[in-house]
């Protein structure tokens, strides 16, 4: 069994205890918000608490606010040497106050707060000051069903940036393809399962074997066709030239 | 019961010719490829061809070849007045000889020739010059247990434009995440479930609504820092700030 109170109710805050409600291995002994009225989520059973000094005895204390709070609130945690973790992609170990065993217990997904999601797909990165520390962070994501992986400052902050690229970037791809199809009158619809079939084939195959259409095949036809087609959004006809030469580069090609 | 003729062995003729072994209710007549060598898929019970003379008669003949091919292949086509349509997401359907009655069966899907897709994932975009062949294609589309939409040329077009944004520019995203988790020795599958999760959400919620991240945010502490992580990729780092633009403009924000 581990104990653990979890600080903030944003995203990641409330769905890593509905998370650890439905652990039977995890005991949830506290939530932690400023604001208590903020809280949207279902609380019937959780003990809630908005004044850092109400805090209980925990295994783990987990901080999931903004970023830029992290460093303050870990200062005001009135107590010392218990294990204190963050779950930010970008924020360093050591902004966490030294008074505390420090950690990181860093979620690499994308939550919203309506829609579900399996702790199966979860992988944490894990990060730590002391070994045995990490031992238990790993034991507390194997009985959230969660892929766990031992992960450096310097390698989460890559990820961090590599998971802008995954989700912002592609999410902004298909808005852009939204809009495209939106123009003509076409349904978003059709263009559904592409998404996923395409999200699929990497998971099995590396993007770099896994690409194909006009950039990668050098169709000079086919882009300078495109080309025309987004005289009328000049911005991703400019994106499109951009994408295209940056996987002219990746393949070995000459840029447009 | 249809009964088809599939004309090509590329990915796509690769793929049609598998669906219609398995769909009970289509008759695949015969197999065209210019160099019966070539065909690396299984094609025992199949009658192959290669020469255009000793095509039979079928109630539809698919064209699957490259783009630049498919009006010449139309042209020395032997016969005249049956339903002859192509596959391809740009041509226009005009581009068939008129001796025909023409049209299109646009699978929107990203075909590999090592992985099996199930059809009830490849829609087909239809188009014809006659209503009536229309309803065979899409009854063709029925029994091989795929959704189809009609769409025209304008539309198919820009359904192609927009694929290439889904397929190809988010698969380059992936490249990208790969490349700069790899340079600091970070195992790829930790970012695969996050391709996927990005892929579903927008199953059910607009890219718009689906849209987070530092841009989304407006959060240019962590912007900045992403752009001095990418200092070492200088390429990378200028589509970061393109593609973080994109985003703020789509969310109403002041660029970079």
């Amino acid at each position: 069994m581990i104990s653990v109170v979890v600080i903030g109710a944003g995203n990641v805050g409330s769905h890593l205890v509905k998370a650890f409600q439905s652990a039977e291995k995890v005991n949830l002994v506290q939530w932690y918000s400023r604001d208590k009225m903020s809280i949207k989520a279902p609380t019937k059973g959780i003990e809630l608490c908005n004044d850092l000094k109400d805090l209980k005895s925990a295994d783990i204390y987990i901080i999931a606010v903004t970023d830029k709070a992290i460093e303050a609130l870990s200062k005001q945690l009135p107590f010392e040497n218990r294990l204190v973790v963050h779950t930010s992609g970008s924020v360093a170990l050591k902004k966490l106050d030294m008074k505390h065993k420090r950690g990181v217990f860093y979620p690499l997904q994308t939550f919203s707060k309506t829609s579900d999601l399996e702790f199966s797909e979860v992988p944490f990165c894990i990060e730590t000051m002391n070994k045995e520390d990490s031992g238990q962070l790993k034991t507390l994501a194997t009985y959230m069903g969660s892929p766990s992986y031992m992960i450096n400052t310097e390698q989460r902050q890559a990820l961090h940036l590599s998971a802008v690229f995954i989700n912002n970037f592609s999410n902004q791809m298909y808005r852009i393809a939204h809009e495209l199809s939106d123009y003509k009158s076409v349904n978003f619809d059709v263009l559904k399962p592409l998404i996923l079939e395409t999200a699929k084939k990497v998971q099995f195959t590396s993007p770099y074997n896994a690409q194909t259409g006009p950039a990668k095949r050098n169709d000079q036809v086919t882009i300078n066709h495109h080309l025309r087609t987004l005289e009328s959004h000049p911005d991703y006809q400019l994106l499109y030239k951009k994408l295209t030469n940056s996987i002219k580069t990746t393949h070995g090609l000459k840029k447009l």
